[in-house]
């Protein structure tokens, strides 16, 4: 980790996403068909669909949501000092989602109001097989903008971790770029979230660019990676992605995950989960787990042991944040 | 059951109380005690109470509530139609609770808005002993009167249902008055729910008054019953309720319910539930199984084992509504 920075880091990981309050709802594959929905994606939807979908689903359970704040959430269950950054509206879900952040001790910076204009959310519909799919109306976190970067806060996190959910937005892709450079000055870590394989699709080309010149720390899944780069052989992306990044972590569902850096690939096996519940959050969670070992001096591949530790506790329930402490099932290494 | 309508009825249960939405977080009993709380009952709190609790407690979940309105979606799990009346806002909170009475198919009938109020919420700190502890900020819901009673949908359910904790403002308990007398006057039945013992001690003297003159069916608790008649014995308080009202249903935990009637008392032992998650809602999913067999031709007999499977599903998870359709459940007598 660089020592440039004049004062040392108070946040191990800082967060900077789409702030959203999950809406979860179960449902069988016939909705989905019947839906036109694609299983395990994110879709952004507008006012009128989110209405539309909200009416469709059955009894639903709110939490609070969004990529990089579950992560964060994650780091600070293990006992980490996090930060985020995502903006919300001064309506109930927005007064949820900061509260929830408070309630795990994550410093929230919820950038600049605006009037009028509604808190974000995501429709997730959990199928039999656990599988989520997911239909964000972003509200008012899609107008996340570099002034609503508390750079502060972003100068004082050991690792700086965005989703990749902001590119589809160019206002929050400026304000991603902002915070790299900010970050990077203050000889911080760059990390960035592929997000979903549709995601890396509408953007391959940005992701591209910024995977060479600005993350330090690439998190994926195997699709998003393979994605990526156009590739149908995990073996290919491999050797494509060591190519551009010194460190990339890349989750592969059941069979666990692997930590590729310039020399080696390392494989960590996934948890065993008697059952598997509702895989919302398991990219997050692994991300949380990894970071929170990455910037508190375990090896990479302890930190990524602790990357399935978290993931496999947010399988085993309804929601993408832990339900129990991280910091209780750290293991001894 | 009366037979002096001009109209079949379209309901088999309509259901008028609180509207509230629960916001749910975990806590031990240290937690209880430091900030007061008395376990297993429910206060009422103001707006600066709901603040301090809602920052002191964990990450929390919400999902709609609401004594009688998670009874009236029992009802419609089993495949009964139901009726709501209760007051929300036109915030986040208040579409939440519209939407989970509709998902179920249940009529709903807001009352009339109210500007700049917020719906009601239940902050419930659950205990690892799975005993609920209730707090509850009445926003819009407290604003019930009678010209918020929908008369037309009170005529046309079999069995009017209302909670107890109604008492505890003037304008609910006219409300609550009307109905009745619109229920009557429609040839239809009235029951009421005890809703908690401490709210039994407020209204005692109401209460009495209420199940000699307008009420058919009594719900309630051993120690809701225990604290109406102010007596020690369960067998003494028996006794008194069978002088007073033709049907009572009384809950008494692990040890299942007693239906009393002026004739017979039938104990129904309680369902062997492996782990008891979330008291939550217990008494108001008893209440739901027993009025959907008693509104569709079951025994009384039969109906309270209805009332225990339902009871028994929802103290196996969180939240205060079922998670599977109870109609699922039903058993072949």
């Amino acid at each position: 980790m660089s020592t440039q920075s004049e004062n040392a880091p108070i946040y191990d990981v800082v967060g900077i996403g789409n702030a959203l309050v999950d809406v979860i709802g179960e449902a069988d594959d016939a909705f989905i068909a019947a839906q036109s929905l694609v299983k395990g994606s994110m879709t952004l939807i507008d006012s009128d669909r989110a209405h539309h979908l909200y009416r469709a689903i059955g009894t639903a359970v709110e939490m609070s949501g969004g990529s990089a704040a579950n992560t964060v959430c994650g780091v600070a269950s293990f006992g980490g000092k996090a930060g985020y950054i995502g903006k919300v509206s001064e309506d109930d879900l927005g007064q949820v989602f900061g509260h929830d952040l408070l309630a795990v001790g994550v410093h929230f910076s919820p950038g600049q109001p605006l009037e009028g204009i509604a808190t974000g959310r995501c429709i997730i519909v959990v199928t039999p097989d656990a599988q989520r799919t997911m239909n964000t109306f972003l509200g008012v976190s899609s107008f996340m903008e570099p002034a609503d970067v508390d750079v502060d806060v972003v100068a004082a996190g050991k690792v700086l971790y965005m989703e990749g959910y902001l590119f589809d937005r160019n206002d929050a892709k400026a304000a991603f770029r902002h915070a790299a450079r900010v970050a990077h000055a203050a000889g911080r870590e760059v990390s960035l979230s592929l997000s979903d394989s549709f995601c890396v699709d509408r953007h391959r080309e940005d992701f591209r660019a910024l995977v060479t010149d600005e993350v330090d720390i690439l998190f994926g899944n195997e699709q998003e990676l393979l994605s990526l780069y156009q590739l149908q052989s995990f073996q290919d992306a491999v050797d494509a992605v060591r190519r551009d990044s010194s460190l990339a972590v890349i989750t592969r569902g059941p069979r666990g995950a692997s930590i590729i850096t310039r020399d080696e690939v390392l494989d960590v096996p996934a948890q065993d989960v008697p059952h598997v519940i509702d895989t919302t959050g398991a990219g997050d969670l692994f991300a949380a787990g990894f970071l929170f070992g990455y910037t508190n001096g375990y090896s990479l591949e302890n930190s990524a042991v602790l990357g399935s530790i978290a993931a496999g506790e947010v399988i085993s329930h309804v929601g993408p944040r832990p339900l129990v402490e991280l910091r209780t099932l750290l293991p001894q290494f």
